[in-house]
């Protein structure tokens, strides 16, 4: 639910997402709210009662609008499922007051059937507006944004990779950034050398279980410079966590 | 520097931002890697050294598109101050690796004359051009997405809302979320009624200085209630202090 559908469509139609909708993995349905408004010159804003600066988004176009999607999702579940309706779903409304957005939340959405985002503009939404229609507020971050289609947009863009086939069978989800705690190692690609700067060796030794141990220690150097807050937490063999000691041994030197 | 130009135009080309642009304040200028690859059939990523899932983004075309990314902006500013040359502007690669994007990263940011936003794709990107192009990782947050354009299209609009000129007269980047550590008070619009709920009588009053402390305690209460991290930092009157007290008498009754 937005003022600006064809931001959403621009954004998504591209890249894996896009190619995931046209296979009819998933559905993204960027709804209009300014087709809702009973106002003749299709206004959806308007001053805030009690003064102040900029304008609010009124109640009655949001809720007309949440109504018509609700009862959209509604009949196309009641069709496929045989039943006579379905639970309400999650209406999550963008704001920097919300519940941080981060990867275990968009593991939980991810779960739902459907989600309704609602982008709000301006100086935000009628109270009254967000009350009826049970909106969650949800955050992508403590920053303050022109509305709130991006945090939409990245929100679903994350959380769309996390279903069955939106990726490929060669990438996977599981296997990015974070994967036990630690943090990626570093990635290199032809040609072996650039700039005089070489691949390291051990990469072109052909011995699988060495790149494995380089690349495990590498994560572990990595986690420990940028992320130190992560590495109480990472998942390490008895082999690393002794390599951890000697690295903290160094350090303290 | 992008493989997807024409996500970063489409999606910053609109509201606020694209008026911004046209109106010549702002400069966004969405430089496509893949023009710059020394291979035939344009291609920009190949398979890791040492093996494993997905593809990375090779050297070769990264440097040579911050090189003439950078030798442009150099042009611009001798141009500009008569001078020889200007200082290398920041690179920022978004990675779910690097420091934590957030509005006072983004008022850092916003003083810069020249910002260059590094997006990567696949499994990332080789070490060696990060090394080359002095890049700085900055993350949205703790998810994983499908490639750096959200975050730098995201990071791109909240930083630019904070360079004079950007957002109207009538509305200013200073009077919203977290404005002394509260979080907003609740917004109502026309009409007074709308399916039983009504606007508060308060708002109504035209009570400047009433509707004022009004607001104050909603922002007091609401942070309490959702963000109580927040609340030991709040700039409080000793009136408004008492009010606190009040309520977490209230709570722990």
């Amino acid at each position: 639910m937005t003022l600006f559908p064809q931001m959403i469509n621009d954004a998504l139609g591209q890249s894996v997402i896009g190619r995931a909708v046209s296979r009819g993995i998933i559905t993204i349905d960027a709804v209009d709210i300014r087709e809702y408004t009973n106002e003749k010159h299709g206004k959806t804003d308007d001053y805030p009662y009690g003064g102040g600066a900029g304008m609010v988004m009124q109640v009655q176009p949001v809720y007309d609008c949440w109504k018509a999607v609700s009862e959209k999702i509604s009949a196309k579940h009641s069709a496929i499922d045989n039943a006579e309706s379905c639970a309400k779903p999650r209406v999550l409304y963008m704001s920097p007051q919300g519940r941080v957005f981060d990867q275990s939340f968009a593991e939980e959405l991810s779960k739902e059937r459907e989600l309704v985002f609602l982008c709000g503009h301006y100086e935000g939404i009628d109270e009254r507006a967000l009350e009826l229609v049970g909106a969650e507020e949800v955050s992508l971050g403590d920053f303050v944004l022109t509305g709130g289609e991006l945090p939409a947009i990245t929100m679903i863009d994350c959380i769309s990779r996390l279903i069955p086939g939106v990726l490929g069978s060669t990438s996977s989800a599981q296997i990015e950034s974070f994967h036990d705690n630690l943090l990626e190692y570093p990635q290199y690609s032809r040609p072996e050398e650039f700039m005089g700067l070489k691949v390291p060796d051990i990469l072109l030794s052909g011995h699988h279980a060495n790149v494995e141990k380089w690349r495990r220690e590498q994560s572990i150097i990595r986690t420990l410079e940028k992320r130190p807050d992560l590495i109480a937490k990472a998942a390490l063999s008895k082999k690393e966590q002794k390599f951890l000691e000697q690295l903290l041994d160094e350090r303290n030197k």
